[in-house]
């Protein structure tokens, strides 16, 4: 393709998105096909010549767009919001389109430059001290195995140099909240503490880890010989956005010796509000921390912003400095390279910079205000109808709830639950997600994608209290 | 930003970018900024209020251009190349502008589904048996990374659903060439092996892995009570293009049960050619194998190609399995969450499907012979004119090379290297690679940009004969 072609079909491109981001509401939320449909609908192996572009997007509208759930629509309440911004999506055109790498500052030095600028933009609106750094991964999994890799080899006084954690004398323990993200316990795993190794701590009535549960499991270990290593605290975790408490974990850590990285994945959005900034009294006491920007806070994924306190221990774990990656200017510049696992790097900060940039700090505030507001009003509304339960305080944007008619408890409740949340979802008018909670299904409604406004809400609503009213399935 | 706004600046954004692609030889092709310049140019802080999108787009023209290396420049002779075809960029496109997720089959099931496909597409491409299975991950390190994994995992008996690789009794032992990709040592020293169980295997005067030093080391291995684990053999190593003889490594990995990992991010585009396809002979010995379809192929960065056999391992040690992430579909389908290390994915297979269909393998494999006899051409050149040395056989499309007149030796000579390399990069003329062989600086010019032609190579050769008679540096 000629850049001629290019701007050609890039035009027809930038309609499709524009009309597709106009009209997402019209499309069933959750994609109502068949395992291998699109598997079945394909040819079997690539053309020898090249296609028309015109039957590419043919294909786009006709066999992709079917097969999308889609995660900027109105009605998308699942998982957690992933907000694409259109300006955050310009800025990635803008990344691919140039198509240059960071494999060092010098591979393309206003890549690197522009990360450390707009990483610290948000270090200020987070509220975060001047003592921390940060870096753009592509996800909290990624991170949050780069923060227990740090820990280990602190732990360890950097046994990869040596024998790595293969040599071992005592075992390193790392200290987890029963409702932490899968991804800390698959962190762990990776790592290689194994899973004998991995303490889950008990979580209080709000699902917050209790900092004394904490405390005696560290000091049991320690009895029994072995090494704290690590805790990983959550601020909001995936089930129901609990708080874990970061000022009495850090003590803890800090008084031990034991690495605390703190997953603030979802809730670190919340952060660019002053009203919001309790929530992580404490941090400062942390280790390292991760704030998926790509969620509520909007920039197009992947872009997870990644904290440390010790960048130099983070460049002396992931560094690597063979020849033909050096250059004249290594000591006076960032070689982002040694922050993180992949060598090659996109130019993800352009996206981030031009969402701040186009939307301001102001607009970003007020619309995650506006889904705050809008979470309380459902929370409201579901508090006050019979049969109708709250399952977690609402801290942010998320809902656990239930419908419990005075009838069904115990197994059949969960069948009710678990059938009228499929029915919702195969009915194409909201995307929730079913998950256990204390051993038993509930619903998350999870509030904030971008175009979800109050009148979305309270047509939600609407649909919740018609939805559990049709008959129990299986 | 609206659709509507996004529909208009996304209109002049691609001008940008294709007025970009078509001007792209008119820049300097290595940045000519100092070391902080875009910090001191930008704001202190984000803005509290939106900018209009003219402004940004002005400072991406007056402040980031400059400060780019432009990988998609005729010039371009560093590193490997990494292509971003403009059919791939298009894909890449509507993959952030639609937003979606691959959480699981069912947070997108065309995502899931689309990436099957393409990757059973370029797996016959490759000439790959359908023994394979392959998954997008973003790069190459973070392949190498998930293959010492399973590979540590195999060799323990899945440890880490104990006591991880710290209960391990034998050491675990990785087995390297000296001139494999520092991503490989990086993977190895972050999946926790240590540094004392790399083995370093010597090469042969191709600078291609020695089976029987390989042989040699596992006895010794076994011999001293340690537990062979893994061989990395690399294809198209990144000093030289050496190719490790896959067969010979891949008989002594199979009876030993060690596992074998094959690198092959750069040579393994150019298995879409038939003729090139002896320098894989035994791949199918192997367990894992990395090609980069995001370097000379041509797919947007990042699109890293990672293929496994045996699928069932590889998921035994990713998943992960909570119920918010857990449909009614989940035995019918692949989950692509547990086949690599982020949870969260973008739809990536867009930009793969997009260039092999706008393209068609033909008109692929044809720029890849462009570019072989491009590099064949220059290295005549080389090696026919006096005081020039090859110093490693091309056998893809980088060429080593030294200008070495008969007054200059040892470090004079490293100077002088170092010297001209330096003056050419910094005249903007062309953009090549210094890096160390055998203990001496060369140089690496890796032919293979999309826009370079014979014209461009003539032109670099003439430079290069220009450059060498300026005084030595320092």
């Amino acid at each position: 393709m000629t850049p001629e072609q290019f701007r050609q079909h890039g035009h027809q491109l930038i309609d499709l998105i524009a009309d597709y981001r106009q009209r997402v509401g019209e499309h069933p939320v959750m994609a109502q096909v068949e395992p291998g449909y699109l598997k079945a609908a394909l040819p079997e192996q690539a053309p020898q010549q090249g296609e028309p572009f015109a039957a590419i997007l043919d294909d786009v509208l006709q066999q992709v767009m079917p097969g999308l759930s889609h995660w900027q629509h109105p009605d998308f309440y699942g998982y957690f919001p992933s907000n694409g911004t259109l300006s955050s999506v310009l800025g990635d055109f803008l990344s691919t389109g140039l198509g240059v790498l960071g494999l060092s500052w010098q591979s393309s030095p206003a890549l690197s430059e522009l990360e450390e600028v707009t990483l610290d933009w948000l270090r200020q609106l987070l509220g975060l001290s001047p003592q921390w750094s940060g870096v753009i991964q592509d996800t909290a999994s990624t991170s949050t195995l780069v923060a227990l890799i740090s820990a280990r080899e602190r732990s360890s006084g950097y046994a990869l140099a040596r024998g790595g954690l293969q040599s071992q004398d005592k075992p390193l323990i790392v200290y987890v909240s029963a409702q932490a993200h899968s991804s800390v316990d698959k962190a762990a795993l990776l790592a290689g503490f194994g899973r004998d190794n991995i303490r889950q701590i008990p979580t209080d009535e709000h699902f917050a880890l209790r900092p004394e549960a904490l405390q005696a499991a560290i000091d049991q270990d320690l009895a029994d010989g072995n090494q704290p290593c690590a805790v990983v605290a959550t601020l909001g975790t995936t089930a129901t956005t609990a708080l874990d408490p970061l000022r009495g974990i850090g003590d803890i850590a800090q008084a031990r010796g034991v690495w605390l990285h703190v997953d603030a994945a979802m809730a670190g959005s919340a952060m660019i509000l002053p009203e919001c900034r309790w929530m992580w009294d404490g941090i400062e006491l942390a280790d390292s921390l991760v704030v998926n920007a790509h969620k509520w806070l909007g920039v197009a994924f992947d872009c997870s912003l990644y904290y440390v306190r010790d960048p130099q221990h983070l460049i002396r774990v992931m560094s690597t400095n063979p020849s033909y990656l050096q250059s004249s200017v290594d000591g006076e510049v960032k070689n982002l390279r040694d922050w993180g696992i992949p060598l090659g790097r996109r130019f993800r900060a352009l996206k981030l910079w031009f969402m701040l940039r186009s939307e301001g700090v102001e607009a970003l505030q007020q619309r995650l205000r506006r889904d705050l507001d809008n979470a309380r009003w459902l929370a409201e509304q579901v508090g006050a109808a019979p049969d109708w339960e709250l399952l977690a305080p609402v801290r942010l944007q998320t809902l656990c709830l239930r419908h419990r008619p005075t009838t069904l408890d115990g197994d059949a409740l969960d069948a009710h639950t678990r059938g009228w949340a499929d029915r919702l979802n195969a009915s194409g008018k909201a995307y929730v997600t079913p998950a256990t909670l204390d051993g038993r299904w509930m619903v998350r409604v999870s509030v904030g994608a971008l175009p979800t406004e109050r009148a979305d809400v309270e047509r939600l609503w609407a649909n919740l209290q018609a939805v559990v009213k049709a008959p129990v399935r299986g």
